[in-house]
């Protein structure tokens, strides 16, 4: 349940409530793919300044498996988590990693990417899966075009994810929030039948999915806008999948409440880490600044972070804090640049922790300080 | 510099002091390899319990290298480690891991088993390395024979181990701790020269080495056993790369006082994991006894731990605590079985971290029990 707590220009606060606990927006959720955040313990991600977890159905799907995870007794409990959960619907996944997948009317058909397991996932499967998982937020199934899809397929896509939807609402558990995704490419058109369609429907949030797929920033951006348009005031609405630092200040600068994406953690593992360029307050009010003044997004970059690639040699006898600007992560100002770059180096797996720490970090603080802007 | 404190039987109980702090004898090292112990930050291993970490010369000495070592300013201040240090010599690394080496009386030439760049290792090289590492205690140089060599073999490299022993005396860092390796294989008669030669040119402390290679473990019992009979007491005594925590209550229970193994680590990274099979106190107190009437090392293992295989289906739905009667360890009361299986089955890296926690917290309870009844 959302509830609006200011709007400064198209820029909005407020809370989402859940049975877990609320979470005040906007705000970034870490994913934790098959029941952790990589590296991190539960206990370590609300530490660094989670306020929920996102999972994915698809993994969680494949192993434990439904059953599974039935006896279990949930995600939360098998990852020690007490906040709160979204859950995606399995859609993305099953378009981006299983093989041989066949959409119909009723679903899709896929190979498992583990074991080749043939498996039907419907929007009553899902709904279904997502249950028995037990999160508090969950996700409509949709159909995903890839990127360079053609407007006929888009068109496609996006009217099977409208009728797809009715029937997650139909059949979902109500004791959950069903959010409904947005589709319909970079067609302005078609993302508004989309909208409109959702919206008459009636779902607690509304996502914008099919973007961070291969299209221009300015596409995303014009795409969003157009689509925050048009999405109701008090509903939470959640960009999916994105994006870079100065892509979300952007996203939450045309009224974006809600987050989630591989870049922090993804980057982290390959040694590509987020540091603050300037005092993370006064970084962040620069950066929203020049996103509600329309300055280009590489300067709002500029403002916030140098992206630095920590296994190269620059950084060999590099003997200052990871980040001492980033002084809400223990870690990255208590371990060196130096000792970093040596464990990515040598393959040692706390390197991949505190790169994570430092970029998790990094988001959540964005967010925080983004937060106490609005 | 070693005091002795108290006997019971042939165990003892004492304490190794250095620049670095103190350790309480009998105490057990975990193994930072390559500048940490894999998966743990510096700070969670002193948590655990750990008094004093060791890490390998040859490791270091590959990566970061000498001068690097240098210009960061030694292995305390690299990974943040304010305890004591031991460094192992790199002879046992040159053996086992690297290629094509070559001994001659001067030292060993080989290839890194990295980039297979020529390195020659003597003891002198040795001693500096450890030197620009700046560990609190530093072993010898040794030439270490296969565990299946033949007498002559063990004969000529305890000789040569000998003469390798004063050269390191003669050139070490005299703000470090040197300590002496006893070798000989499995013969009795080769290990007295090896120790009582040791003895005639005086180390800070002195230790067993070549066991743990493969040969039986009645071998192992008896060799330690007579070098502990001929060992000064007044010097700490190191059973180097053993060993399973029978093991280890048997070794204690003739005089050792200093342990280093990669069992609880590794095995903890392949999901094999060592559960107190009763309170640790009474199954401390139990097994000693046992290891002091003689008794078979397998009822010593009885009555210490059950050793678990993680990933086996029995544990798919094991909700209780990883082991709950390993109170110092807060993952392992923490989380469940089934997550722990689930991470290792899914290859998530928490997984391999708390199942080290475990093991680890395993072995220094064992000590610090071991240190009650002492």
């Amino acid at each position: 349940m959302f509830e609006l707590k200011n709007t400064t220009g198209r820029a909005r606060s407020g809370v989402v409530r859940t049975a877990h606990g609320s979470m005040q927006t906007p705000f970034f959720m870490p994913i934790a793919t098959k029941g952790a955040v990589k590296t991190l313990a539960a206990s370590e991600v609300q530490d660094l300044g989670a306020q929920i977890i996102l999972s994915n159905t698809y993994h969680l799907l494949l192993r434990p498996g439904s059953d599974g995870m039935k006896k279990l007794g949930g995600l939360h409990k098998l990852m020690h988590w007490d906040g709160p959960i979204l859950t995606d619907s399995g859609g993305y996944q099953v378009f981006s990693l299983s093989k041989l997948n066949k959409t119909t009317e009723d679903g899709v058909s896929f190979q498992s990417h583990i074991d080749g397991t043939k498996i039907t996932l419907t929007p009553e499967g899902s709904m279904a899966m997502q249950s028995v998982i037990g999160a508090d937020i969950i996700m409509q199934f949709d159909d995903v075009a890839a990127g360079d899809s053609t407007r006929k397929r888009y068109k496609e896509a996006m009217e099977l994810s409208l009728r797809w939807a009715q029937r997650c609402k139909d059949s979902y558990d109500e004791k959950q929030q069903l959010f409904a995704i947005v589709q319909g490419g970079t067609h302005e058109d078609l993302r508004e039948e989309s909208a409109k369609g959702l919206i008459k429907i009636g779902f607690d949030g509304y996502a914008i999915g099919g973007l961070s797929v291969g299209e221009s920033r300015d596409d995303a951006f014009r795409i969003a806008k157009r689509v925050c348009e048009i999405l109701p005031a008090d509903k939470p609405r959640y960009f999916m999948g994105g994006g870079m630092p100065e892509e979300i200040v952007y996203y939450v600068s045309i009224g974006v409440d809600m987050f989630d994406c591989v870049l922090p953690t993804r980057n982290a593992r390959h040694g590509t880490l987020f540091l603050w360029k300037q005092d993370p307050k006064e970084a962040v009010r620069e950066a929203l600044m020049l996103a509600q003044d329309g300055a280009a997004d590489t300067r709002i970059a500029e403002a916030l972070y140098q992206k630095i690639q920590i296994t190269r040699s620059t950084f060999e006898f590099d003997q200052s804090p990871i980040d001492k600007l980033n002084d809400t992560v223990s870690t990255s100002s208590t371990y060196t640049k130096a000792y970093l770059r040596h464990l990515l180096k040598t393959d040692e797996m706390l390197g991949y922790r505190l790169a994570t720490q430092q970029n998790l970090g990094f988001y959540f603080r964005l967010m925080k300080e983004l937060r106490s802007l609005l």
